[in-house]
Formats: structure tokens, C-alpha cells, sequence
């Protein structure tokens, strides 16, 4: 299978060539990115010096479509769109890392990004990448929304518990993230004296994947509510979120539904006497989960790679399905 | 005036010399430490070399009453009381910076401490040493319990909002802290490569600052109720907390409320147009506030330096406030 | 004593300000900045809200000369020096913290900085700004060419031992700096996650301070050598320099010169039992070196804060000196 | 091939198993600690967890024999000496991560470690276990002594130019460790707030590594003198070493000896027209290197991952090599 990496200068498109080049099923045709081409990749990332030197080609769709049967997408949103659509006509399969395939209403993800979706007809094609949860839909579709780094540490956790409607519905999610999220343009926001030694919340009440995160939650629940604060930590990469709800059921029913939804997906792990960490799942595509509760005051606490089970680990994850191929290969 | 530190070698004790080495009317007699006696102080801190070489003595609590006007005791808490006892009983004003005297409800503090109070007779003397809500009472204490760190975070923003009945008494305080909190001691949980790169909670519903945090806000409303998540940091100094509540009222009545409580205290800075950091209050005694609304969705985010707002500098600031000096001497 | 800061909001000038505020001698008639010319110097900083508010003005020299007897520049080199020029002609001093009055040999600076210096004529009015050093040159100056951060811990631990013939004139100084050194803009090299968990020597025999130190220890041994490498450590601040030399005199005696030069210099510390560390000089103006030796072969350690003792307290030092004030005001 | 390791829980055993699950024909057959003998791996590094969750053995030496072909020693030294013996009396092949068997001459090691070599006969069976030097001696050796992370950074880019006598003798290595080099155990100089926002030089002088590194440079010419000053670096690993020494051969000479010795050696990276830095090599078996010079100045910088080709990465690409396997199966 021949696949191309578009955009593949930051840091999603880094960790994608450091997961296929292990891929046994996969070539890599092409890396694109209009700033750097000519470059080698490796002149951009040196750790790949003798491992990945492949020269970056410039956004040539058409040349790209001709030798590839697989494209991911590391372009800003909005960008993404006419890329896919291009390479959609053409038969390929798409794994969208952006924002732009990610909602089934169009009218949300007009009003969270302040922009006009132009292929509202895609979307009929189109699966939300999140494997544990949406198999069947990624399996036939030509499109993957790869999902956003924090909807996926608070989806997967919560979404069976809502389905099975052992939860209130009104959810906190206090997350807080490395500075990988933040993309690799310098500025003053990653500045490294700026951000060392600091912490803080930002966006609150305001940033975009709290739309994504809610109309996803109400398939599982239509009255799901949720308030996400995302904040800032000085490191480089993981998530923790710790989500906040209610529930009048057990521990141990709480604990059943989750282990029963997950039981054979390898890349959820759920602790019943351990708190996660973000080290514990650094530079994998694990999830760790733990739930904590109090009379009808539940806690649960989820870690994820942002840049791997947030982005580029889980795209290869739908990848995988969408060939059929054993979900974690080059993964672990 | 004269003081002395006991403990002192620790990084609350530390903060402590550094701040009242500036004092302009303070000496300080004696810094005490059992482990470290005969030893300078700048031998332990190379920092202040040249500036407090003071030796440091034992805990010989009869030399230090000798020459001491006021002690600070920087003890773990259970062998505090018995220092505070002794103190107390040769005439001198005591400030804690243990839990031992920060309950008036002595069951509570035995039931979260898990050891017994031997002298609650001294509590009629003893004030909870948050200089901008109990100002009153800390003038005319002889004991001074100087509050956790976390709890200063937490009360300050909310004890005005509840105490007007402005906000739901349900309270959830997710809060995160940098790894000076966690002492001096050489841990499995404070070796750097444990620390650095990694975020978690700990010790969810199971801290012991929650029953203190509780216990406060009760004097405000009776009925509140606090979940309180602490989150370990990978930086060495600063709490940031992000508190969740509801509320009826609009953003500027609860601005309001803050401002007009806090309208003459140097220390607590309330920002309408920008989000508190970690990074604005380092190395300082502030505090910063910033609340945020959508519909009865309260959130307040507050930060401080944990060992000077949150510990020592609290601790001089409470001194002033008893010698009747500007409260903010040595402190800006 | 008025002064004023231009180019202010970098991290130089805002330390200058931290600094200032405290100088009882001293009053901040102006900051400036173009670029945030309107806003008030805590928006920018906001650690100082409520405690240095000013509103920062446009770069309009002619107000600022009505208004100021003493100028801070925190300008580029090249820009720099035209300011001078404007306020040395009307009589005012100025403590220049570029390097455009750093070099007595113009021709050094026009190759090292590529550019032509336009005010030859101003060097006679110039002193070279260590005080521990240059003590009667600064005081008799208008001109003070405040010292680059690197050069200040490589040449007051070397110069003496060189001025008195106790060590080879063939250096080798393998520099170590924290991040604030490359300033406040945002680049690709100060990005959070190209810095953090990395460290790498930079400018490897050609960084422009190599030049600035070779003029000044050339003024203790004509014959002087140095083989300059600094590398970016992944913290705020802080410089450790490594030295090495040959010697044939015991160390006994290389400490003895080094405690006589600086025996009444209050930020010079010589430790003769310990190894001098960046954490005990943070935030500090001090100077802290350290001598080790075996057969031949003599290692000097130097540790300095680059924002302080390496650019604005040294500058406040000069300042002090220049006003016949205690050399530590404001700076312990 | 059957292995086991023993002492497995420190860090250098962690890298070698998350290498060996790796390794096509490797098993596992046990990994061994006194003090964690009934847990599982995964509970002392749940980064494995549904990974690796073996359960840990004591060191029961008849037992691991039994099981095992090869035995991996992650033992402090002197420990592992004992260790050794009983594997290769038993016919098994040892690599043995401490110093115990890094030294051909058994009075040096006596003298740097003070204590005494119970089996000198030993060494007869012994290799220095860098591959890229001494691949012919390994392949024959029973026993592998595993060079030390600074040695590894130093000896592989000066031996060949020693050898071939392009450079002078005497050579000076700043070295710069992140913190896992100074193991697992919590201790003072380990915890975070005092080794974050740190750096600075130990062991100056007196550092063990020194007399590994010049015992083997001595093979390459005899009159090798070398100076190396170890730096502790806020970070969690890798070894950034700058190496400077004298040269009268061109910049193009010497990089053609290090091209031509390495030609075929995948795991040495030579850089001719950019700095080596420790993010490169992080995570990875690679020594980046590159020279430097100007008139006779050469200044030579390398890294690698002090974990990985300073530790567990070399150990098993000595494995490979005595298999006749692929040198970097599994290691890439």
C-alpha cells in the first residue's frame, strides 16, 4: 500500500513517518509540504538522518494522487477541505487530521470554525476516527475525521457510560496539555521562557474542541453538557484530563460497562488500583483510564500521547481497520 | 522584634530567611534544625552565602524562648503541638505553618490527621491566618494557623461569593501544584525523572486539605461542600486552581462582590480581561483571580506561589498584621 | 535621580524595572518601546500589576533627555549607539547594555558586528562596565559599555590570574546559558519543545562574544588565547562556564590572587570547598567561581544569573558607582 | 535465545526490556531484583502494562542459569562481579553493564573503584563491548564489559584520529548528562526542585569514567591524557560531550579518518555541516558526531542517549554482534 503524508512537516506528520516506516504493509510515496520542498526530511528532523531522507516534494495533488492509495492530511483546517475533495474524486482514501471532517453538522463546525464547509456532500463518506468506539463506520468509509487530541481523551472514557446512561449527562473536563499541541510555529504562546515554569488554563469557555467534544457525546446521550478547560503544561508531550460528573450507580457497575465496551481493544487500558500518568503513555497509543468516586461524585482520569493516540497513532489506527489489517500494527 | 525559625531548613524555612532577612524591623535570633545543628545556614542554602551564614542551632526550645519575641515553627505537623505548647506558655506568639492548629473543630483534625490534639485548650487562642478574611481575629491570636497551600487558592476566590450567597455551596477544585510542595525529602515521588515530563493527579478524594478547605468555607455557608483534585506539576514553584460552580447571578455582580471584599488588600489582584498564570505570581506574594460565566457555569482560576503566599510569605504577612506594621513589610 | 529605560520591554528591561523600583535613590521617569508604545508596562508584565503600571512611551528622545539624568538602553547594537550619541550631547549618562560600547579597538567591533561604528569620538568617554574590574574608568565615565553576559563569568575569574602572570594565556571557556539569553522574540530556536529536553553547544568558534573577551583579557595578558564554546541549557536563566587553563602555581596561590582582587568586592564569592552552581546565583547579582587543579591542568567554574550580574544588575552596579552610592543598593 | 536480566528494575534494565520485546529472536525468560521479586514489571513500570507483565524472580542464580543462554547484569559493580563468575563457570555469555569487567588492567579498576578483582583470570574471556571499535574481540568474547555512557560519547569519536595519529594526546571532554545517568534511587542531588532550572559540573576532577576513558584511548596511542569534567543537565537523558585537543591536519583529513573508520557502522552518524544535539540522538542507538577547527583548535561534539547507546542499546548490539545476528535488529 503506497501512502503520502501531506503537510508532513510538523510535528503530526513527524510522528506519522516514525510510525510507517515500521509499518510492514506500507510505503511511503511522498511527504509534502510547500515551505520546505526540496529539503530532505531529515534536514527538518535530523533524528531521521540515514533512517528517512526523503526528499519533501511540493503540494502536487495530482502527482501525489498518481502514486498513492492512502493520503493523510496535516494541513490547517479549511485548507484540508479542497485537498480531500480533490483526492476523494480520484478514489483515494483520505485520513483528515484536521478540524474539517470531524462533525456530521455542518452548521456546528460553520459556527466553532467561522468558516463555510464547501463538501457537506462528503460527509456521507465520512467516519469519525475514533477505532474503539466507531468501527463499523471507519471500515466503509473513504474519509476519516481524525479525531481532536482532547476529544479523544474524554470520549473514550465517557461515551459507554453515557450510552448506557450510567452518568448524568452534565460533564466537567478539566484537561491540561503539552506544548505540542500547540504546533511547531514559533511563538510568543510556545515561547520556551515563557511557557517553562509556567502553568495556566487558556480558551476557557471558548476553545474549539468543546463543540467537537459535546456533538459527539450526544450520540451517546442527547442531553450530553459539557464544560472543558483546557490548560497549559510545560512539557512536551500527553494529556490529562481529569472529568467531573455524576452518577448514582457503583464503582464496580461504573468499572463493568467500561471494561465490557473495551475488552478487546488493546489500546485501552483501564486501572482499578493505579492512577494514570502521562508518562505511562508517552510515545504509545495507549489510553489510560481510572475512575474515582465519592457518593455520587465521580471522577475519571484519562492520559494520551496528544501527538500519537491524539493524532498520528490513532490515524494509522483507522488506517489498519479501514485495510483490514490487525489494528496495532506499528503501533506497539 | 526578634524571631526564630524552627525547622528551618526546609524549603518553607528557607522562604522565611529570605523574606525576613529584608524586614526592616525584625532580627532574626535563632534558625533551628536538629538534623543540620552546627552546620550554617548557607552551607544547606549556598544561595545566601555571604548574605545569612548564620549556624544553625538544635531545637533547644528553652534557649530559643530566651531570645525570641515571636517563633515561626516550620515542623510537621503532631510535633508542632508540643513546640507551639511550650511557646505559648512562656508568653510568646506562635506562628504555625503545620495543620496542627488550622481546625477549630478538633474531631475533624483528628479524624483527617488520624492522631489526637493534646491541648484544644489553645484553640481560644489561635486564629486561621488568612490575613484578607480574618484580619480581626489574627490581631489579637497568640497562635497563628497558617494555612495549606492549596487552601489558600481555594478560599480566598470563593469565600466572599459564598459567604454573600451568591454562588451553589457545591464546589469542585481541580488544582495543580509545583514539586516544592511535596518538601525537601528526597522521594520516589520527587526524583526528577519521575517528575519531569509527567503530570497526574494524587490522592484523589483522599488530601487532607480538603477537610481544611471545608471546614473554612463552612463559616461562610454552612452547606458547602468541596470536591478537591490536586495534580502534581513539573515545575518547582506555583498552584494554579480551576474552580467550578454555579451561580445565578451575572459575571459583574460576582466581580463585584470580590472587589468590593478585597477593595483595600495589596495582595489579591482580580483581573476582568485576562487569565491568571502561574509565571505573574512566582516568587511573590499575590494572589490572582479571574472568574469566567456561561449560564450558571461559573469557573474561577486563581494562582499563587505555594511557598509564599501559600506558606511563608502568609506567614510574615500574618506577623504584620500582629505587630500592627504595614502589612505588606518585606513582602513587595 | 531620574531615569529612564528605552527599549524596555525585553527581558533586560524588565528586570532593570524589578530592580529600579526597589533603588531608593531612584525614580523610573520613562519606559519605552515602539512596538508597545500606549500600554501599560504591567500588560506586558503582568507579575508587576499593581506595582509598576506605567505607561510605556513611544522612542521620542527629545522628551526623554527633559526628563532624565541617567539612560538604560536596551537597544540592538547599531541602533544603540545613535541613542547614545543623542543623549551624551546632551549631557546625560548612559549605561548602554549592546554591544556598540563594549570594544576600545574600533576595528575589532566593525568585524566582529559587521557594521561601521559612526562615534569613534564617543570612546573616550567610555568605560567597560565590570566594576569589580574597572572601578575608576566607570566612575570618571558618560559611557558605560554594560559587559556581555557570557564574557562577565569567563573574564572576572580569569583576569586577575592572567594580570599576574599565574596562568597560561591559552583559555578555553565552554559556556552554558539558560534561554533568556536569546532574548524575548519568538523563534524556531526558543520554541518550548526544540528547547526543552534538549541542550547543544551553538556558534561553535564563531559567537561574537569570543571577540569581546579576547579584547578585554588582552588587556591583562597581551598574549591571550580564548577558545570560546556556548551551548543552551533548556532553563530560564543562568550561565555556568567551564574554563580551562595550565598553570604552574599551586592553587593556594591562584586563590590567594583571586581573594585578594575581590576582597572587598561584595558579588564576587570564591568557594574553596564546593562546586559553584546556577541555582545559588538566580535572581542574584553574585559572581560565584570555584578553582580546581591537578599537575598542570587548572579548571575554573564560574556561575552567574545572565539577566543580572550578566546584563541589568551589573548595569544598576555601574550605575551605583557612577553616583558615588553603595555599590549593592537596590541589588541585595 | 533465551536471556535474562538481572537487576532488572533500575533504568538501564527497563530500556533492555522495552528493547528485547522487540528483538524477533530474543524470549525473555526472566528478569530479576531482590528488592521487587513477586511484582510484576509492569506495576514498577506500568508504561508496560498488557506489555510486559512478567513477573519479577529473585536473584536466584541456579534458577536464571537454567533458563537462560545469555544473561544481561544490570548490577552496581562489585555485585556483578560475583553474578559473572557464576554465569560463565555455567557456560553462559555475560554482558555486564557495571565497570567490573571494563577494565583489561585489573590494578586500574583496583585503584578507581577501591576494591578488589576477585577473578582477573576473567578477563581473558572479556571484550570492551564497543561495537564499532572492537567488533572482533566481541564476537569471540564470553564476557562483555559494557562501556560507560560518558566513555561511549568520548572514545568513539577520538580513538580512530588517535590511532592514526592526527590529533594530539592530550584532550579535554566537557561532558553534560541528563539525569537518569545518575540511576533510579532517589536521592538529594536527584530531586526535582533542585536539579530543575540547575546545571552544573561534579565529580570534578575525580570521576570514575575518567580512567575507563583513558585506558582504552590508550590503545589507540599510548600517550593519551585526558581531562573530563561531568555536567549535570536538568533533563532526563542523553550525554552531550565537546571535546577539544590540537590538530596540525586539515578539518577534510579528519573527517575522512572518522568517514572511512565508521563507513559500514549504521549506528555512527558524522555531521559535516551542522551541530549534533541531544534531541537527535534522544530515544535512539545513533552517536551523532561532528569536528571543528580553526588554526590547530579541533573541537569535537558529540551525543548520544546515555540509556540507550550509552547503556542497554549498546549492550544489545553487543548481543547482536556475538549472534551473528543483524547488528541492528531491534535497535532501529
Amino acid at each position: 500500500m503506497k501512502v503520502s503524508i501531506i503537510g508532513s512537516t510538523g510535528y503530526t506528520g513527524f510522528e506519522l513517518v516514525k510510525i510507517l516506516i515500521k509499518h510492514p504493509h506500507i510505503e511511503i510515496s511522498a511527504v509534502t509540504s510547500d515551505s520546505y520542498a526540496g529539503k530532505n526530511f531529515s534536514e527538518i528532523y535530523p533524528q531521521l538522518t540515514n533512517i528517512f531522507d526523503k526528499t519533501i516534494e511540493p503540494n502536487n495533488f495530482e502527482q501525489i494522487a498518481s502514486k498513492s492509495d492512502i493520503i493523510f492530511l496535516c494541513l490547517p483546517h479549511a485548507a484540508s477541505m479542497d485537498a480531500v475533495k480533490y483526492f476523494f474524486v480520484k478514489g483515494k482514501i483520505c485520513i483528515d487530521l484536521s478540524a474539517d471532517f470531524r462533525y456530521q453538522d455542518i452548521s456546528l463546525y460553520e459556527k466553532t470554525y467561522k468558516i463555510n464547509h464547501k463538501y457537506p456532500e462528503l460527509l456521507d463518506f465520512t467516519a469519525y476516527g475514533i477505532p474503539e468506539l466507531f468501527e463499523k463506520n471507519i471500515k466503509s468509509a473513504k474519509i476519516i475525521g481524525n479525531p481532536g487530541c482532547y476529544p479523544t481523551s474524554i470520549i473514550i472514557p465517557t461515551y459507554p457510560l453515557l450510552k448506557e446512561g450510567l452518568i448524568s449527562p452534565e460533564i466537567i473536563a478539566d484537561s491540561k496539555s503539552g506544548v505540542s499541541g500547540a504546533g511547531k510555529k514559533p511563538t510568543e504562546k510556545t515561547h520556551f521562557c515563557e511557557v517553562n515554569e509556567d502553568f495556566k488554563p487558556y480558551s476557557i469557555l471558548s476553545h474549539r474542541h468543546e463543540s467537537e467534544i459535546s456533538s459527539i457525546l450526544k450520540l451517546a446521550d442527547k442531553n450530553s453538557k459539557v464544560i472543558f478547560t483546557p490548560h497549559l503544561l510545560p512539557i512536551n508531550r500527553g494529556i490529562e484530563s481529569t472529568i467531573y460528573t455524576k452518577s448514582d450507580k457503583s464503582l464496580e457497575q461504573l468499572y463493568d460497562c467500561l471494561k465490557e465496551y473495551y475488552k478487546n481493544k488493546k489500546f485501552v487500558r483501564i486501572y482499578e488500583n493505579s492512577i494514570p500518568s502521562i508518562k505511562n503513555v508517552q510515545y504509545t497509543n495507549f489510553i489510560d483510564i481510572a475512575l474515582f468516586k465519592r457518593r455520587e461524585t465521580l471522577i475519571i482520569v484519562s492520559c494520551i500521547d496528544n501527538l500519537i493516540k491524539g493524532a498520528s497513532g490513532q490515524a494509522v489506527q483507522n488506517m489498519n481497520l479501514l485495510l483490514n489489517l490487525k489494528e496495532s500494527t506499528a503501533l506497539i
